[in-house]
């Protein structure tokens, strides 16, 4: 049986997470033309965002209330041309059960991997047993399924999150999970630190103050995702666009926007079905 | 009982279309932070675009084949704080009935205004008299309704579409039609010799080598619209992101990007619902 965690019969997806010196790069789409775009540049794996589904729906963000947007959004990029992996906060529920039933459906989607965080919808940290909880209950339910397992220490407010951000890590590697995701975190020498003692691929939300794809690639990291900058760098194109044209003046993007052609072909060459 | 159409009792909306040397500007948006991002820079009046709605599904643009995604999206927006048009392609039907249903419904949703194409799936035209007795069934059924009488001669290939255009404007103007517009009519002797005998409100499709919005304004047009041009827009940006974040260098609209809490407050302002 093909599975995420590395080794012999390690699925495509998981085999991106382990190539010493090349950290995947994942970007990540809100919408079928998004992810098709990106994928066309030569991106073997999208992920989505759980910001550019929830702003899009008008919905508030890591509140659990987008599930149906989520599975809808699987739905339509699950047999895409590209590897997929979904955001799925932490799971819509408190229930394991539950949530290894939404990984099961979004692996029958074609869906190859997921994001599971700890953050809660108000601001705090969930258990570490719940969350390893979680994170067991859908590898048993879909051990194919590569399950990112983030924590959201450096967001919580954790007046010092080392021994924290370690403690659950730890817990979530020895629970099953086939990566570990530490948004916000960008100090060298602690992202060099964990990858040094950690069994499973180390993921870095890239920042645009922080180290270059190229510098995290030495530092060991595997995986850099993208998380919601696209999706505000295309708000930011499309109300600088319409203020340039009140203005008077070109766009910011003015001289890489696509054609109509270009954007129906999206559709029409079945790049994400 | 409020119109749509010029004079007392004309709508919000209407009366942005009566504003001489000062055209209604109207950014076309396809989901809600676009639209609510948009809004917040000073624009009264949003407008959707049938590309960015298809293309986010991935279904095909301007082949009736959107019309639940259409609807939703009015849903979700049509309660915001902004007036609101939807582009509902050629009606999604060939039976002015249906077509008046749906306006119904879109006007029971807080719609302003809809855009009304004669074009077809298969890039012809569809009949004068066809699209005329639409335009007659919508306003019979919903008189606040700004209707919005698209032609796509210029799109439909027609060898010299200046006398046909002509035509079939008149015939929708006749029909009831509140606004005319000519999708990638650029020609500044076209636009004021339009302008100059037509008795509703000239639309203009802003295109980045055509006139300028001042322009536009001199010549008489009484609304210039986005169309596709910010989804377009955003994808350019979504990918250029992504790709010089790969190639260790600031993405095009590095500059202006929002932050996370710029994108979630989207929602909390309640601007857009």
């Amino acid at each position: 049986m093909s599975t995420s965690r590395g080794g012999r019969g390690m699925t495509p997806f998981a085999a991106l997470h382990h190539r010493p010196g090349e950290p995947l790069l994942l970007p990540n789409a809100w919408d079928h033309a998004s992810a098709a775009a990106v994928a066309e540049r030569g991106f073997a794996a999208i992920g989505t965002t759980s910001l550019g589904v929830a702003a899009a729906a008008g919905l508030p963000d890591g509140a659990a209330a987008t599930r149906g947007e989520t599975v809808r959004l699987a739905r339509r990029l699950g047999r895409g041309r590209f590897l997929l992996s979904v955001d799925i906060e932490s799971g819509f529920s408190d229930d394991p059960a539950e949530v290894a039933e939404l990984a099961t459906e979004l692996a029958e989607l074609g869906v190859a991997g997921i994001n599971l965080e700890d953050g809660r919808a108000d601001g705090t940290l969930g258990s570490v047993a719940g969350h390893a909880a979680k994170i067991a209950a859908v590898k048993a339910a879909a051990p194919g399924l590569f399950v990112n397992a983030r924590t959201d220490t450096h967001w919580a407010g954790v007046a010092d999150p080392g021994p924290e951000t370690a403690r659950r890590l730890a817990a979530y590697q020895e629970a099953g999970a086939d990566g570990l995701f530490v948004p916000s975190l960008t100090d060298p020498a602690e992202i060099e630190a964990l990858v040094g003692w950690l069994s499973v691929p180390l993921n870095i939300l890239y920042s645009p103050t922080g180290p270059s794809l190229a510098r995290l690639a030495e530092l060991g990291v595997a995986r850099v995702s993208l998380g919601s900058l696209l999706y505000r760098a295309a708000l930011a194109a499309a109300v600088g666009t319409a203020v340039a044209v009140r203005e008077g003046r070109p766009g910011p993007v003015a001289d890489a926007v696509p054609g109509y052609a270009a954007v129906t072909g999206l559709h029409l060459d079945g790049a994400g079905g």
